[in-house]
């Protein structure tokens, strides 16, 4: 993830080699300038279409359904966005409860218990760790698949990671409940957190493992692709060769929302703009390491 | 449910074989282009009208109600999408309290109580399984219908799938309270946790027995309907035979827009980007046999 | 309710008998008709106005301000949808914990203990029947107007329904708890369950005394019916006395969003859209009755 | 508040001696009428400009940044529309919250405690009043405002008002406790509603004191009022004199809608669409009156 | 923060020198003044380009692109603004849950402890203010970037300050517990307010140190500097000289958007708009002292 100065316009304007969409779509902008002008050059010098040319108005149907195109578009963004900053939000939580559970270990657990006291400075860090293995593997992207992943089968045998390391904690806590050590009160509270665990991990798997409708993605991508290839026949009629700049400008915006869309919508991944899992799943471990003596 | 690339735009733009809403589309295009084809000719050899027509100035009033029908339909695929995403949630959680529960009884239950043991590892994936059922079956769409479906009388009789095993697993956690084998303090953890099973459970039903209110749809419908139906009139003097594929790509657009939402808003039936119960059942008793010995 | 498949276009476009809102219409979609008609043909046999006309250009005002109305009618729908949904969320809230109410009664109680078994089977059902009368009266409606209600002076002693029974509930309950019947851990998972019943009490009669403000939909109405009512003197000059079907289907489908709205906001009316509150006030009775024995 | 039929529409276009947005625009849109005419009546007469003078195409900036401004405006509605409602639903958990508590008092303490119960009785409901009173102080309105606010210095020694009545109940309630009136388990019960109290105070000061940042408010302000002087000068040459009123009409619907937002963005002033704070203080005062004995 | 009156329109619209996103645009608004000047000079005075230039058309590509820049800005404006509402949702809450938790040790407590009063009196205060230092602090904007801070290495050693005094807090009731002084049910009670405590900090850290995705940011200014910069270049065509002010003004509307996006993104800076939060630490400061004696 980049931290960045949002004042700084400069920056954020010429930053062509760290933004990754625009560098994946150099050479379809390429494309795109060859494409219009072809058009162009065909329809101007060679059919010498008249004015009167129905081609001509074709851009009446492009004004119609641009809006459309448009909303669908920012919406699109905007989903995407929102589940980009749930992943944000989880991991959020999955520091907060680190922490937590840290902060009541080191005031519940007498001070000379060093065996459990160096158990869970490890373990607590370790669920981090684990989830973020967990939701950057290809197993985990196709858990819900409708196809048989044959690559897979032999790792069926290999258990849930952050599972095992939930259930690692909740009976050490257990233990120290039935050995005394904790009171019932005590045991409540670490539970609740123990508890959120396993729901942070729930919702981090649904949203690397259930992209948004396959029917939906593919719709919009279809309209995008008809929209811009037909965008210069007829605007070759108002703006000649003018259309070669302006369609590689509606192809960039256009294309660029729905790209950056599929960037954000799975924050989990390897991207530019993903969460830095690794650097969460670090502070952890250090606040862990502060918090428990 | 397909789990996809969505960076993959080839795949995307050229899936026809594979998303359903194109595919059901097929006959009504090809409707449209004969009906397009039709008033174009008509009003082009026949009447022969003139560039005065008053028919030529129609497209002004399509592109003033554009606007509301292209928004009608982005906010009506959102609110659909919301109602899937919160199905998904839904599952879920219902697998996160699966293994919270799996979790607990293991740690809870003496090593040796083998009864009990076995009792929580068939019942907590039997609530998915009679759960995913009971949301596939037509009596629960029905549930809420004002008229009468003498079909299910029959069924009247058999109960509530779901609230039968829910009521099975809270009695015999009751039983464990009061034989003393949990304590008051574990008793409470683990009743939190078979709330959320009937919880989800009704969450669930709302969804499916409560589609978005008729009138609502109905209007969509007709709107479209009534729309798209009149496009060729004015739009022939401007496109002449072009008017054949603006309409039919026109048409494309705002219903796959409708068809998307009808298929995703009940996100328990058996379309293509329905989400996958059955899979979500197995792993749940797949990940309950693993963390309960 | 009208349970209905989201599919079926041709019976949602042909509809006419059963979607009440274009009913409520026919009487001004034939006013409109006749308005636009009658100042077609003053415009164009009376005046004859030339095309230069300054009333000619009226509609490139109507195009300016058309995209606020449509957006403000589609946000304006949205938020009465919420609203509809929420009810429909609170009554699924209703119906689970009268479940999970009676869930636990059943494994709670001895099971030789009639008196209060019975007592429970008969008041959880008769909290969502109590409810339903509440919700459907028009004193609920009026409790917070600024205005006197005469009318309702004499009701004014009789007391809160809902609020007595929820009252009677939490009395037996603490009784249960004194004699002994119920542990400490027990009373609070009951007492968890009869405050979400007060509270479900509460949010609905929010949404029922609660319109949204009457300055927005006061302006709102104001909008359409100026928008409408001078939408035929510009389009005439292009669009002769095809003006009369365009006018009058603009009419149709500003008004109706704005009906359909009015229709859904209040979602515990006896509209054809509202919610089904005594069917699933049976649905509760019939589930408590199959729980508690 | 008033309580209206949302389906009478006659009432609701013609009630401008209740709207007050309109009540308050009159000298405004009576000055846009003189304004527009004079600039109308200089262009025509005066000026005579040809159709070739550049002023001529100003409208086309006008759409271009129309549908900026307009959906900025519904934005801006519906901010104010969620404060607004989430302010209803602060009263209506002050409500749920008042009523719980004594459902709660009542069956906890014995029959004969006259001097307890009367306490509650009184406290409950004073709390409804004295946060009405603190809200609509103007003291509240500026405890986050830069600037120092010399009227209030002599208020500052006098304490916060809701936070004494919160104070005084709590107390009460664990000095129950500690008299073994209530026990453990009771008294976690009566201190969530307790702590509900203060929540909601909070919440509602938020709202209170907290507009939305200057910068945007005062930003629409300047685009609306550069937007509507610029209009007529354009629009004289498509328009002619029809430019009165068709400037006056789209002066009333965008400052109406930023009008609205003023006006229901604070739901706790003494506007006619602000919440009625006083009646449901009373309801709570009644209520409480008729759960205690 | 300015606390205003939003109905005084007068002073919102002159406030040019208290508003800063129109003080830090005046260099820019001077630029395009100039190179819209310039255009316009070029291509009348020199080009003399005619009716029929093909440069004339460009604004179809603008009006085409204005639509999906206008409705990205308004969300873009409005998911900041959530970001904003979102963290003075927070600070009311860290307000709340200090007051909550100095009612509770003022009851709690008895009343000759003035060693832990005091303790509590001044270490609640201390969490705010400590929260605040941590904020602002670049060290903590920067806490998730993926370049090295080699500034902030020294640093490194400190501790994390709100997590010292949760820590702190969280102890000393543990004491207290351990010591009889309070209750296991009071122990409960005064944990959830201390976990409230932690999951505030961690949700103010996410807001800081998360930006919305840099690839998102940077598509948007790339889009506005190239749609303004082109504006000119077709608008001389209709506008001629009028081009320059309608150019500035739209150059005003769309970057402003973009800035007011900017400077309430980040509520807990130092920007005119960001949110009291050395007010609102002495606020807390201020209520505790009046609630622990």
């Amino acid at each position: 993830m980049i931290i960045y100065n949002p004042k700084d316009w400069l920056h954020a304007v010429f930053s062509f080699h760290r933004s990754e969409t625009i560098k994946k779509l150099y050479p379809f902008l390429f494309f795109m300038a060859i494409y219009s002008w072809a058009i162009a050059f065909f329809e101007i010098e060679y059919l010498k279409l008249s004015e009167q040319s129905w081609l001509r108005n074709i851009p009446s149907m492009h004004s119609l359904l641009g809006f459309v195109l448009s909303i669908l578009l920012v919406f699109r963004t905007n989903t995407a966005y929102d589940r980009w900053w749930e992943g944000r939000k989880l991991w959020g939580q999955l520091t907060n409860t680190s922490r937590n559970l840290a902060l009541r270990i080191e005031s519940l657990l007498p001070i000379n218990d060093k065996v459990n006291r160096s158990f869970y400075k490890k373990s607590i860090p370790l669920f981090a760790n684990t989830l973020r293995d967990h939701l950057q593997s290809s197993r985990t992207r196709f858990m819900l698949d409708e196809k048989d992943h044959p690559a897979f089968a032999q790792l069926d045998d290999s258990k849930h990671g952050p599972n095992q390391v939930a259930a690692m904690l909740f009976k050490r806590t257990n233990i120290l409940y039935k050995e005394g050590i904790i009171s019932g009160d005590q045991f409540i509270l670490l539970n609740n957190e123990l508890l959120a665990f396993a729901d942070i991990c729930g919702a981090c798997e649904r949203i690397k493992n259930t992209p948004i409708p396959f029917t939906y993605t593919s719709f919009i991508k279809k309209f995008i692709s008809v929209y811009v290839l037909t965008l210069p026949y007829g605007f070759v009629f108002s703006l000649g060769y003018f259309v070669v700049p302006a369609v590689v400008f509606a192809f960039y915006v256009l294309t660029s929302l729905e790209m950056i869309a599929e960037e954000i919508e799975d924050p989990f991944g390897s991207d530019l703009n993903d969460l830095p899992l690794s650097k969460m799943a670090n502070n952890i471990h250090k606040h862990v390491g502060e918090l428990i003596h």
